[in-house]
């Protein structure tokens, strides 16, 4: 590989593979495998029926048009989950391997184990593309998770990880989206459960895991690392009107289309104004970061807003995230005593909070709002610190922010 | 960042940000996002009245699906933006940063702006798909347009072109396409209007600022720089079925992407061959480029040729194309007296031209075909110069075909 | 361009073009275009009609609704071919402008000669998206099999190979699907008749051409190449689900997107764990490539089998996979007498054929689905080594592993 990797090359010869721990892996995946076939699984099997039993011929005919339909956006969501967030993460310099095999793995993980969860709690249409899509929403709101202590954790650690993750995400949704303890709660996008809730989850395993892991390099970046990264971030800009609308109903879809595309273009002027009015010149990071803020704030409102509020909506998130980049970030690494490599809580946590309070406009209930938002950032706080613990079980990363360590020539 | 941008980091220092012009762009883009909620706009009201109000049954059900499917074409367009333009423009070596942040910027002012001057006009159904389509389109010509000054003008000459370019890209779509004085023209993907248009203002912008810019230092690209170009170019390739397809009647839409994928073969092959034939090697910006020239010619009879036709066009649009970037280029510069950096009159400017010329062969009507084609190419060189005019009143940027004076470390 | 090609720069000028070959593409490709015609090809000139004539109102409606539907899977499609298999082959350090083009070259050819041989076959709607999409799997057929040799040809070579290539896929593909001889044989998503014909034909190209060819030089990487090479395989694995869903009944396609992810989740975890117990490390090339290894095995049951069994195929295909790259490959390479660069075999290949093989949990027919199996290999190694021996009559490519002897500064 590449010279930037010599330097901490004499590490990789101590780096054995956890065995046990692979092994478990393997067992895990067979495992799932297995019981999702429907001679085991009574969700699966009832599914398949309702799949390929057909229904009356009309209905049935534009259920499936809508489905085709749904499953395009669930195409440009795992674009989004892979190509996106997977680039994004690509701006640490000799650290693209690391980052894009992290996100391959956390996302192969949590989407058939969110599905095979979901089978279990008694969820009739599990093989549906709604069920999918759901499942999608957990793996973006993981990948956003492990943005945060980016570059100092093992591969193995990633896919652990993601089995601790999973549980927490869906309780969280089951808690706030379907118990019906909050119903008014508006998140049609996922501003609060899936942003917020990443990000104050990575936070979580941040503070969960500093008291045993040490943060001694830097994680540097240069202008091809950059380079990689700003295709991630647009890559995320493009195809976010699906994301948000992924699940709205077929005659919100445009609108909801529209609203993004607003939010995102008034987050990328007003990213760029307020990069250049308070550091003095263009950063590219957040460029790359805070033009996407405004499709993180407008997922709460995006199916019920209009394009006015939407552009408006994006130029706050804008101003928030890059003051967050550039001014907040370091007060809050001092509180959680641990670097937030990618700055999810500037990009996913903050926008994420303004979001589910810019809803309140629409629903006038600010307080099943402010409940939803509170609960759903304990219940990520305390589930990451948890998960953070627990990782913290392996040794620690050698060649920190570096692909040296586990990647071979 | 890199060490590529050593030379020039002297001068970042005298480059304070234009805290008054960037204060403007925050004044209009708030302003924007007011003028379009539907307490001040009527028209956004009338429209998001229509779109909430729901119609009989049947008829819309099909209309939503139609327009879920117009839908997915324009996120493949919007793919075309940012990323196959953005990239396409990331061959300028050192200058990646650059490209795709001006990129960002012009479409994020040009899609709102389009929509709002379109609500001003009256326009009945300015939150539908396919106006958000045409604004797509107007934000396609405007990344032609840079594509001429690329690397000359500073980030808010940028911004600033795109809001004098939105008004004369109406004025001309509304003469040549809308008023009823050029009835029988036809360009149904925008050979004319979009491609042409583009290329001509961009020519008309370099006229314009000639004057008080000089062209010091010389645009250089490398292997990794001409990479991210590819990728561009690509993404351009991949999409562009879904770019001529946008607005035609539903049962044209396998046809005209039939069409189209076969004028990008031909172009593409027709490139191979001619850039061997003149250079005696392959060139990998004529690959880049002129490949991508059967898309831009076959706009105008993309929903009414046949394959053979479409085949053809590309052939002789590929070896327009590369004719142009190889043997015209110099030529047309000494006319206009500046550089067109990403050879926009080669790619969009001939090749549209000759895509409406084709179009005489479906319409028979050569004189109405040619009003259209001098109109467009008239309005736009004009329209140009007059931008180009009034962005010289900004100094020029200090570090050419640079990211250097204007991003930080 | 870059200082890594200067080292062959004297080659360059020896290498002048192959004038008669360009003129005869040139020429072949006018021919295509004609043949194209309505006016001089009776197939097309009835499927033309058959689109403009209009049929009842309501069936023609949802016909056209799930032909866009498929026209979204067939632009997923073309972002495999080119953008996917492209970028996936530039893993070869300096060799990315020779692959990128060469990409475009073959898909190019490959597309509208498929077409025009089916209208010769009497194809009654070859103007359909359903011709297209099968057109465009021989495009991937064909990108498969140059990866075999890739590094070794000249882009002439290639050029010739795509024009060699598409009858004996169509004779393949005739035979084994649409012959009727092979009645029961279960190939949906083109396990056999697409990936395992291109990796055995690419084979075949090598065993064709190794008495004629010295390979001397070796095939590097570096950082910057794996990254693009990262890159397409992103891409493959997220618009996979397109591909094996393309043609299947439109009640089918969420069954099987979902099945087609659970195979690559799958493959992805058990590649990770199977590059770390065999190597010790993690590989980046099994990663970028064994990962996929889910989407080539699930090919065949894809339609009609369950999550659980896909996730199951997967997990074997990677295992499969990585084993090929990290154990099988030397061995083949030795049989073949040359080197399979891009590791077809172990990706399409034996992949491939497992996916063949489980095929027979659903049909229950060994026998026939065995006799698809062998008779594809056949014809493809076949075909392969008959197409190798006639592009040996060009002279060897200069510099191998290198787009220094094809492209100037």
């Amino acid at each position: 590989m590449t010279g930037q990797h010599n330097a901490a090359s004499l590490e990789i010869k101590n780096n054995k593979p956890n065995v046990p721990f692979l092994l478990f892996a393997l067992i895990f995946f067979i495992f799932m495998g297995v019981a999702f076939t429907p001679w085991v699984n009574h969700g699966v099997a009832e599914s398949m029926a309702t799949l390929t039993g057909g229904n009356s011929a009309v209905s049935a005919n534009t259920q499936t048009i809508f489905d085709i339909l749904q499953y395009s956006r669930s195409i440009h969501v795992l674009a989004m989950l892979l190509l996106g967030f997977g680039f994004l993460m690509c701006f640490v310099r000799g650290h693209g391997f690391s980052s894009i095999t992290a996100t391959l793995i956390v996302v192969s993980v949590s989407i058939p184990l969110y599905m095979l969860l979901k089978s279990f709690m008694g969820e009739s249409s599990v093989l549906s593309i709604e069920t999918f899509l759901f499942a999608e929403f957990c793996a973006a709101s993981l990948l956003i998770t492990i943005g945060a202590p980016l570059g100092r954790l093992k591969m193995d650690q990633f896919l652990l990880l993601a089995i601790l993750f999973v549980p927490v995400y869906l309780f969280n949704e089951w808690l706030v989206l379907e118990s019906g303890n909050f119903a008014g709660f508006l998140d049609t996008g996922g501003s609060v459960v899936i942003h917020a809730f990443g990000a104050y989850f990575g936070l979580g395993v941040i503070a969960g895991t500093y008291k045993k892991f040490k943060d001694g390099s830097r994680c540097e970046n240069d202008a091809t690392s950059n380079q990689f990264c700003l295709l991630g971030s647009l890559i995320l800009w493009v195809f976010w009107p699906s994301f948000t609308s992924a699940i709205v109903a077929p005659d919100r879809v445009v609108l909801t289309a529209i609203n993004t595309v607003f939010a995102l273009c008034g987050a990328t002027v007003a990213t760029y104004i307020f990069t250049k009015l308070i550091r003095g010149h263009i950063n590219i990071e957040d460029i790359a970061n805070a033009a996407l803020a405004g499709g993180v704030a407008i997922g709460s409102t995006c199916a019920m807003g209009n394009p006015g509020l939407s552009l408006l909506i994006g130029i706050a998130a804008g101003i928030l995230s890059t003051c967050g980049f550039s001014i907040i970030a370091p007060k809050v690494e001092k509180l959680i005593k641990g670097t937030d490599t990618c700055g999810v809580h500037n990009l996913h946590g903050m926008p994420g909070l303004l979001g589910g309070l810019s809803a309140i406009i629409i629903t006038g209930n600010a307080g099943m709002q402010l409940l939803g938002i509170v609960t759903t950032v304990v219940v990520a706080f305390v589930g990451g610190k948890i998960a953070g613990i627990i990782i913290s079980l392996f040794k620690q990363k050698t060649a920190l922010y570096s692909d040296a360590d586990e990647f071979g020539d």
